[in-house]
């Protein structure tokens, strides 16, 4: 889409997490940014983080709900960690070996490369296990140590990420609708999100059906930046109800999609603050 | 609603855990319960588990937001555990006291006792700490012990609800909307339902805009039981963008909510299985 060479550099290896309440539409955001990435040619990885959704169906992977999310491979997470899943054995690696994973365990369909992870979040400070270790130290090297364009679809609980990754994701786009719970969760991120050390924090609006609601939106978070706002459109429920690709059913979608995009490596933006 | 006395009866000390993918209306399904129930003058405990909804600022509890959840009250939890949050020290109570928690801890409005659990869920089998087995010894007290109708709204992993609780759960309701993911979702429940040892589990249609959405729903889920279809309502986000509570804006609501609740306590459909 955008023709402007620094707006292209900046995409080039861009590292962002989408996040907000379940059901907002962060699934349907992240499949959106992701066919835009691959559109224009950049390697990405899309890393479903968010146990409650499903990526891989809505990019329309091949028999999505038969992919074994990688918290669940169990042979390899003990092997790499050196712990026994299961058992009470506090003796495990906090830094696996992990660089070949993408390579070898992401699924790739259209050009996008993905990895499922399953439940990655722990209940507290104290609580850890080999599969968290491992899942903690993959999102690790996506984040600080690969070149490649990668978009996480997370968790409300941003906690997972922690210091030193999080201070690598370049935007944490939070997603809400005009529903006061959502934006109740925007500001309980933001929190988070300082407390780790996420710099740069931006929203999306999505199903906005008439005036009203992005002005909701608008007011209820008068002090956060904005990226754009999707509007609802029947299309995509109907492409879901079809199980049809929505960008195929509904390609308007994709429009707010690429301005969205654009302002993300808009280096005036950028400059502005 | 009922003069059934039987039906009172199979009511009067229900436990109901409500579940789905996240943004279906879970919360929103608790909070007509919750109040149909207080309405009967059941003795009534609402737990939010959920840590991505709100359940205060739905029911309108004052200042839902500023609400300390259980998890976070370290002094409480490290003094019954004998713990130490946030050490790796493995050692703690893993049955803690927790039978006073209820009528000390929990805030009430309106006729309903509200608790706030905050995040749960670990990452893995031998994932534990002191917070998390309080948490534990708290939803166990509640469904196991207590002769008060409880009603949990919980996340789409309910793997925390473990063996010996969750054979005391009367009801597992999978709220599901017209979208794929949210059916999805409903399969895997069933799955972690069967494997924890839930016995019963219904569907809850929600936000219904036309005869297709159920006829979807329908076909979607042939083999599981239903409770009821929510329409689509939208007073329902009108009341939620103003501020008030929706079942006072828009009472019509509450009505589909006194059928399921006649269906959760009709002997003649429990026989029927």
């Amino acid at each position: 889409m955008t023709s402007n060479p620094t707006c292209d550099i900046i995409h080039s290896s861009m590292k962002i997490a989408v996040t907000g309440k379940g059901g907002v539409g962060k699934t349907f955001l992240v499949a959106i940014l992701a066919k835009l990435f691959a559109e224009k040619g950049k390697k990405i990885f899309a890393i479903d983080a968010d146990p409650d959704s499903n990526l891989a169906l809505t990019l329309k992977f091949p028999n999505p709900s038969e992919i074994t999310p990688l918290v669940k491979m169990k042979k390899l997470i003990e092997e790499r960690t050196g712990g026994k899943i299961g058992t009470l054995n506090p003796y495990f690696k906090l830094n696996p070996k992990v660089d070949d994973i993408p390579d070898k365990y992401f699924l790739s369909h259209q050009g996008i490369n993905l990895a499922v992870m399953g439940s990655v979040r722990g209940g507290g400070a104290g609580c850890t296990c080999p599969e968290n270790a491992f899942l903690k130290a993959l999102l690790r090297h996506l984040i600080v140590e690969r070149e490649e364009v990668v978009i996480l679809d997370m968790e409300a609980g941003i906690e997972h990420l922690g210091r030193g990754t999080a201070e690598s994701v370049d935007r944490l786009i939070v997603v809400v609708e005009p529903a006061r719970n959502s934006i109740e969760t925007a500001h309980r991120i933001r929190d988070l999100a300082k407390a780790i050390g996420i710099a740069r924090i931006e929203i999306v609006g999505n199903k906005i059906r008439e005036n009203r609601d992005k002005k909701f939106i608008l007011d209820a978070l008068a002090d956060f930046d904005f990226l754009g706002f999707i509007p609802y459109n029947e299309k995509v429920t109907e492409a879901d109800l079809k199980n049809i690709p929505f960008f195929e059913h509904c390609p308007e979608i994709l429009e707010e999609g690429r301005r969205i995009l654009e302002r993300l490596g808009d280096p005036e933006r950028i400059a502005l603050r």
